[in-house]
């Protein structure tokens, strides 16, 4: 992407035939905003995309806003290199011998501002959650590797609008809306994935027992969306075609075993920087990371939650894709900040989908 | 630290005589500002350190201010946790089997501010580089692995003022004289090694011509200093004592090899993160690093040149930062900005300070 | 605005025929990006705009825009709110007693990238506005009151492959040929409006010699446009209607007085705050301003032009745009940063359109 | 201040002897830090100040700071200049006609970190206002025009050692803390003036009805202070001096024309700049300032809240201080934002001290 409203290297693929538009089922990408309540760059390539979309399958754009999630995550700090991800399923009658990489989504009904990171929000999330796995035909909550949800949050505006009608908004500020939503989808996903019950969800859980967490679970929050929007990333051997997924949470924003751990669930070598045909068989990398809220990385302290001048999730999203980039050789990687209850305090996860090894490469490849 | 002033750990060594005053030769740390122009961190540290030395060797604060070097790199993005390396030396008899750590320090004359950022700032460099050799014991500049230099840059104020009297300022802007003031002090460490002549130094190589680096020297400027303060590193049989330093060149900003290969020249295991006790061995990691200044790593476009809401020696901190952390399992860093021409373009240097291998060890610790 | 994408009211407006989308001939407005290189919010409200054009005027948007200029300064620091002003033309055969605000556009031959920030790039948007003074209709040029320009830079992507094709880049990253673009724009307006001919500009007075400025240009640069466009503002007997439009230059970024002398120059009160009436007479306020590069403000040293995480022309859009909006009593006010060689060196100026004066108002409103 | 370590005026007034140390009471500056958690300008100037005082007073720096109130408002955004006023009294026995700047101060015990931001907070900071208005030796409240209270808040880490204790923290972040740190302050100063009772102050007021402020309250919050410390500022006939304070609340963000009542009230002209021998009347003018939490000013949508690049505070504080260093003249102006129930919601204060008017400048000077 040249820049956040450049669509054209997918537009280049529609016009080649070599995708067609419609088995695009759902697109995650990162563009080069701040990742913030201001970030328009995620609206603005939203924009593009579906204007595209529409020219390829006569279908207005709004309407296939809301069929297709497209799943943002605003800023590429330090190495992170902007980039989208589109994922399309096609029918296939080619048998299978193992399990593929299966895709489903789901979109919810649009969330009442009042309820915005709430346990009734988590509720309305784990349903949407259950809708996708159904649509991926995953029989199994096992085999799924990885959850993302975009979720509504309120700004300083809707939450004065809340308040001038009397009800008490579920969050005193933007930003701490944005996490309180994230916490709800987290809280969503665990549930819809059968790790906890909806009856275990209080609000005061969420942003306050970080002991409760879903290392499946990826959540976006942002102003640009009204409900919640779901895609459930998984294996099953109802698809067929090269590609699987795997994941791993990480301890902590140095975990670099379980970056290794995850690339040698996918029987990728796990020492050094991946490289050659192995980092070629490598087609996306999604991770979530948090700034440790206790204020220390391993004992030493870190500076992040206290900076007036860089917003805590930039920090975190910069030092994390430093990382992962590192070992995968490659600066394509959707980091995403915000990790609330996905994964453990002050960590998160890491998801890789990657082609499955083939005879074809232990033979020399 | 708790926070930029604070050098109550040092206070606390200084009490105990675990550490004397008089061992002090420098001292290299990061604290928690922004990095640049207006990063008043730096100077606060230096005149708490100066102070409470002042009280230990009853010598004037700013009398040990022009003999001590107190070499500071603003900036903990991300991970990274503000920490500060005191180096001492103290008269020894051991006998020496091994070269060991050795440490050289100088300074040069005041620096003409007419003069920042071209080859005479880099000649005035070179001749306090082979002072600091000189000082250190060392007897072949291949022994040499790590040269940081604290330089002055000019501020707009001062570039005002050279226009004023009629003298071409040699930079058009603050951020641009402290980019011209490391290109001149890198030029200048590479001459002192004897890399370089110094009649290869001219005035539009510096940041022209980026074929022309040093990857062992780490320049720092700021507006806190008047003139050259120069630390050499490396490893002298005249020296005894436990450490040993190792350095490498970093290709680019994600060079996960040249970290695994400098933690191997130390005997190191170089896969996964460092644990137990080989981490115990770490005592000092040292990175500079650059953002790529064409654009893209491995042909994948980032953002960090155009970004105007976060510098780009912020994003590429925190980014190298992350990963060289993830490595060494501490993120008690010193990765320092600004390396041009200090190591390769878009990439920078990485250079530890270690215990040795001990038999101890290989016997089962 | 709602949001950089959000054209509604002119939709509104277009839809209920209170605007005819064929009357349409510049959009001059604010949109609260960061309003530097990697500002994304012009390109995303130019999208959404012409596509709203195009369903109006049955032409392709990327055609509109290649006809319409929309010049959108990002940045809403402040108390600044984001809001777009839409200047149209009808014919009408009303007698006219006074001069009336004249409208006129030009755009340019795109430029070639070595040439931006150079003499030649002037000499282009000089012939432009001469262009742009004659589609207005203004037979003096003493009757041109605000020629505002848009202008293309050099990203960091641009400035390597001219190198890379051994051309010297004329300016060394992206924000200094944002810089280069404007001096250039803005000699190129004094060109055109017969201040200074074009044999006075050298390619080093610009950002060289401050002396040299127009009060009358406001120039905008962007990555996202690739030739110039020119929007002149003046009154002319030719043209009717109720608005008029004065300007002044602002000798500082605290010069009260010329902003209560324009007002003066348009039957307005200048003192204390503008209210009721009087307000509703003002229609858009236009204002260039900047960081005075002495660092200092009558003899006070100022901190802008210093700071490493705030860009200085964020710092003082804010700043004057504070001021200016104390005495309008509104906040929807058109203030850009980047004013080299736009007014004196350090300051700028203001114009500002509003009705003309009635014997209504005289007798008593 | 050349920098914020820089006391050299303040030291050459010492040496000189036109200040005798003894006679300083108090201290009030703004440095050029970001006036967040994160800004250490604040604690290395008063570090530098103390040591320069320790010196002249023979007293050790850490007992002077318990007893000589040093309050920095941290940021220099827009125009602002950085700057201190020092207050000192010395004994007269002049006869007195009119009343004159009176000043007093006053030290509150450490306060407990799990009452920061709550009415107990209030309550003790009321007591010291009591203690500093009798330290004034002013008889009526209605003669105090300013009281600035310094007060401490929590960190990150703070509070995680509070949750770690098993006690709730008031707080959920640095910056929520710093926030209701001052509210607490500002609602202490209204019942130390008598304005409030403090069985009036409940915990959910706080941040929660903004309806309830002091217009003559101005509070800073820091990591650096442990306890409250309050300087009050008003007239008494018990002093003399050519001195004398006025305020007014200020209605918004762009309310001109209290700033022009307030001058009003001292006897300067309240129209266009201030200049010539008016201006040099006045002595120090001290705002405060706060973003419209409803995200409007007079109907118009403000972008500070909802920037992830820029705090808020920051914002304001650019744009107030670009009002009143217009109408002043000047640009050392004391803008602090924070100004929670510190004058109108989405206002604020502006006191000036001024030199009281005279017959001979009446007489035509």
């Amino acid at each position: 992407m040249a820049h956040p409203g450049d669509v054209s290297a997918l537009a280049a693929l529609l016009e080649s035939h070599a995708v067609d538009a419609r088995s695009i089922c759902a697109v995650i990408g990162k563009t080069e905003g701040n990742g913030g309540v201001n970030d328009f760059t995620r609206g603005y390539f939203v924009d593009r995309l579906m204007t595209l979309l529409e020219h390829h399958l006569n279908e207005p754009a709004d309407m296939l806003a809301q069929r297709i999630p497209c799943i943002l995550s605003g800023g590429t700090e330090g190495v992170l290199s902007p980039h989208y991800t589109v994922l399309c399923r096609t029918a296939s009658s080619a048998a299978t011998d193992a399990p593929a990489l299966a895709i489903g989504t789901a979109f919810s009904e649009p969330t009442d501002p009042a309820l915005i990171g709430t346990s009734a929000h988590a509720a309305s999330v784990a349903e949407a959650v259950r809708s996708a796995i159904s649509d991926a035909g995953i029989d199994s909550v096992d085999d799924v590797h990885f959850v993302q949800v975009k979720t509504p949050c309120l700004t300083s505006a809707r939450i004065a609008a809340l308040a001038a009608l009397g009800t008490a908004p579920p969050a005193n500020s933007a930003g701490h809306s944005m996490a309180r939503a994230r916490a709800a989808g987290a809280m969503g996903v665990a549930v819809g994935l059968g790790e906890l019950a909806i009856a275990d969800i209080r609000d005061d859980m969420l942003l306050g027992d970080f002991g409760a967490y879903c290392s499946r679970a990826s959540i976006s929050s942002g102003v640009e969306v009204a409900c919640n929007e779901v895609v459930v990333l998984g294996n099953s051997r109802r698809w067929s075609g090269p590609l699987v997924i795997a994941h791993r949470p990480m301890q902590d924003a140095i975990d670099l075993n379980s970056i290794h751990d995850v690339l040698g669930d996918l029987g990728l070598p796990a020492m050094r920087q991946i490289a050659g045909p192995e980092r070629n068989r490598i087609r996306c990398v999604l991770v979530k990371a948090e700034p440790d809220r206790r204020g220390a990385i391993r004992g030493q302290r870190h500076t992040m939650l206290n900076d007036t001048d860089i917003d805590p999730q930039r920090h975190i999203r910069g030092a994390v894709g430093g990382l992962v980039a590192g070992v995968i050789g490659d600066t394509r990687i959707f980091v995403s900040g915000g990790a609330e209850h996905q994964g453990p305090d002050g960590g998160g996860l890491i998801a890789v989908i990657a082609e499955r090894e083939t005879r074809t490469e232990l033979a020399g490849e």
